[in-house]
């Protein structure tokens, strides 16, 4: 047994290899590579990823986890081996059950999909997208087929990203975070002019918004020594290894556009400079999930950056770069950063109705996938639930329904990570704060206790665990988005006084 | 045949796309990558050169070879199927001809002799690598016995650099190359007083040095939307396809440092980015030889960029940038960057006198693997051959024997390729001016139609022939090092005034 289990952690290395070179390939092609060198980089990553998959779909890989699957030391869930062996037959399960020509002809329709989404939305006309989508969605109901659901197609599209998750609870949790929320962002809304951030709007120095940003590393702790920040058009974060984690950001329209970028890719890449590097390589070396992932860049850029103890701290570092807002106090910048707008676009929203953005997409692509909206009638029905929520439609389709990348490829399942990475480090903090010391370091502006928590409770422990089982083991329940509402209330009551 | 021939031309692509994922891994390793990301990057790299090796060494390649050997179409020498399986014949043989073992010994011997050439270089202490070098000179004789030769074993090490290549044809070449250049070198000796580049010595800004750089670049016809520069402690060139060529440079201690180390790159990057994108994967897609790589850079560093037409066309670059030398004329920068120096450092050493760093080079690791000197002898006979030649020797092993990093590793027989870049850049040039349009534009300081002389001649060949192969169809004779002598000898004599 032990032999064998040696054998599979071998492949798992293997495959570890094979992603980690497409890690660099991808990275590079988004960072530094000119435009002409397209062809050989996609035909390097396609056949890199085609490596892995005949690698972990090979019959071999069967065979040992059949005859793993008695084993008595990895009986005990919480073992190194039986996780090991658990998270390789999730793997190996999705690689077999899904077709190899399904495999490829999604790969093909979503390079297609990306090319045409662009073109549409330069033409701001979804007709044009509306056939690939159409192919996209047939292809993705195939595969939630091939997967296997009990109860409804779309549930095998969500476990590909949150293990575990189901419609039904992704619906439940939804609908108790938007009632709590409605009211507050209808309350919000009769106030939006009391909170101004024009000052933060205007030419900043790109050189000393760098330096800004690096410091805010810094003082989060990521450690520049073991990872580095670059720029792309869009933020990213690759964790090549423990000791080699990559940032991006990007610059935008006010100060602090590219400093909560900086932040968010920070969270993930404390997530992925925490993980121990002993187990790189193996089954259980990767994150937990998605949505535990997501709940560590969102805590870094709202729960800490976006509160009043950080802007206590980090106030002196912005008018340090730049004088002139030396005359702006500490409430101008806290209120300023949370100012809220009720954009129709996700990827601007504040972080009041940015779940409204998720809850419509995950309900739109809920109905696509289990066949009860046809992708024809998609721009109607999206503009209108717009207009209810937001109180006015998308002018056009490029701030409607063809704003998002997602639905170019066959990530539909994903877009509920999001909120759930909101929901989930609410709760983590929530549990985080009953140690004195990480509670009076968040309210003083230090956030290590809290920073170092996070390493011991969710880093360490890599994917021992899945995002939900992680989630209830460390705070003692599922799901659950009071902590969150509780925040936001707290926060944006304060704010727009009502 | 047909079929056979798509065959080997998959297992060739195979093989290139692997060593694409190896060329960006590299060229990010020594850009980017923090040094704590060095252990996973040094264990996908050596899998993915173990995989290329089993690919190429397999029996099926070795079947193909075969079942092609007799195939109509392939016996054309100029083809591109005989060429390619002509080549393709070439690397499976040297990769089956050396075992396994001996492969995975090398690679770990160069590992430690690295590591160990840095600290004794650290400790100017050759008693320290002695051991390790020891070593590496037995694994490489055993490899040469793999290989095979006629006369010595060495041949079998020059081979893999430069095909066709023998020890005695180079000692010849080289011989009558030093019998010319001696006499330069003695006169030049005399009067090293008579050439001044104080003025290029200080402090000058990195930024503008930057976009001078980039100018250079594109005064010489790299593509810079097709490629890049950037800053390593060493600077290289990775081609990894035509269309994405990556360059980098080095400041170092004197204004035209980085631009002679970035035109040295950008002679290697033209050549990269010639190579037709066609062939790419195929076993003929890569320039025809080192030798013939190192002609290109040297011909843009030194014969281009050391002439006094590039500056007269490029001092008011500089002196846009840097107008504290408003002050110096054409002929003052001519003069000082072609400054001799007598440096007892060959990565220093000036166009005169850097042939002499190889002939040493090259007669000593030829003596060492042909069993003729013994590894501990080697400091004293270095010595005493620089005193020799230089007047003095080396104050300590670290700008002695030690001053490289080759032979910390298995690049035994790459010396030669420096030298014989030169011979053949200027048999090159002889040629080439036989176009008036050449000769013409040379004078003038428009370099465009010599570079497009290199694209039609060199570049878009690629590997359809060997380096020596393509020197003599293209130049009509061998190597041959009369045009070199020549070029030096009207240069230096008009310089330095004897």
């Amino acid at each position: 047994m032990d032999a064998s289990f040696k054998k599979l952690l071998d492949i798992s290395k293997e495959l570890a290899l094979l992603g980690y070179a497409q890690g660099v390939l991808g990275w590079d092609e988004q960072v530094n590579m000119p435009a002409t060198g397209a062809p050989a980089r996609a035909e390097a990553g396609a056949y890199l990823a085609q490596k892995a998959h005949e690698i972990l779909a090979s019959p071999q890989v069967g065979e040992l986890l059949e005859k793993l699957s008695g084993w008595e030391k990895a009986k005990a869930p919480d073992s190194f081996e039986g996780a090991s062996i658990r998270r390789m037959r999730r793997n190996y399960d999705k690689a077999v059950k899904i077709p190899a020509e399904l495999v490829a002809e999604m790969s093909r329709a979503s390079s297609e999909g990306f090319q045409t989404w662009l073109a549409a939305r330069q033409e701001k006309s979804f007709r044009i997208f509306a056939p690939k989508l159409q192919r996209l969605v047939e292809l993705q109901r195939q595969a939630a087929q091939a997967l296997g659901y009990e109860k409804e197609p779309y549930d095998a599209l969500l476990d590909l990203f949150e293990e575990g998750m189901k419609a039904a609870l992704v619906e439940g949790v939804f609908q108790k975070l938007e009632a709590g929320l409605m009211p507050l962002v209808q309350a919000v809304a009769q106030h939006l002019e009391r909170v101004d951030d024009r000052f933060l709007r205007g030419s900043f120095s790109e050189e000393d918004q760098w330096k800004l940003n690096l410091e805010a590393l810094d003082f989060i702790g990521f450690d520049r020594e073991r990872g580095r920040l670059d720029r792309s058009a869009h933020p990213f974060t690759s964790g090549f290894y423990p000791g080699d984690v990559r940032l991006t950001t990007r610059f935008g329209d006010t100060l602090t556009s590219a400093l909560f970028s900086t932040l968010h890719e920070g969270g993930h890449g404390l997530y992925e400079q925490g993980l121990p590097a002993e187990w790189w390589g193996t089954p259980v070396g990767e994150a937990s999930s998605l949505g535990m992932h997501e709940s560590q860049s969102r805590l870094w850029e709202n729960v800490v950056g976006r509160s009043r103890p950080f802007w206590e701290r980090f106030r002196a570092r912005v008018t340090h770069y730049f004088p002139e807002l030396e005359e702006r106090s500490v409430e101008d910048f806290y209120r300023a950063v949370n100012r809220v707008e009720m954009s129709l676009i996700r990827v601007e929203a504040d972080e009041l109705t940015y779940n409204l953005h998720i809850f419509l997409r995950f309900r739109l692509e809920r109905q696509m996938i289990n066949g009860q909206l046809e992708v024809k009638d998609l721009p109607e029905v999206w503009n209108q639930a717009v207009k209810e929520t937001w109180g006015r439609a998308p002018t056009h389709d490029g701030e409607g329904v063809l704003q998002d990348v997602h639905w170019s490829g066959t990530s539909m399942g994903y877009f509920p990570s999001y909120t759930f990475g909101n929901i989930y480090s609410l709760q983590l903090v929530e549990t985080a704060r009953r140690e004195e010391e990480v509670a009076r370091g968040m309210e003083a502006g230090d956030f290590q206790p809290l920073g170092k928590w996070m390493r011991e409770q969710i880093h360490k422990r890599a994917g021992l665990y899945s995002g939900m089982e992680l989630l209830e083991k460390v705070t003692g329940r599922g799901p659950d988005p009071q902590p969150y509402l509780a925040y936001l209330r707290t926060k944006y009551q304060e704010i727009y006084g009502f």
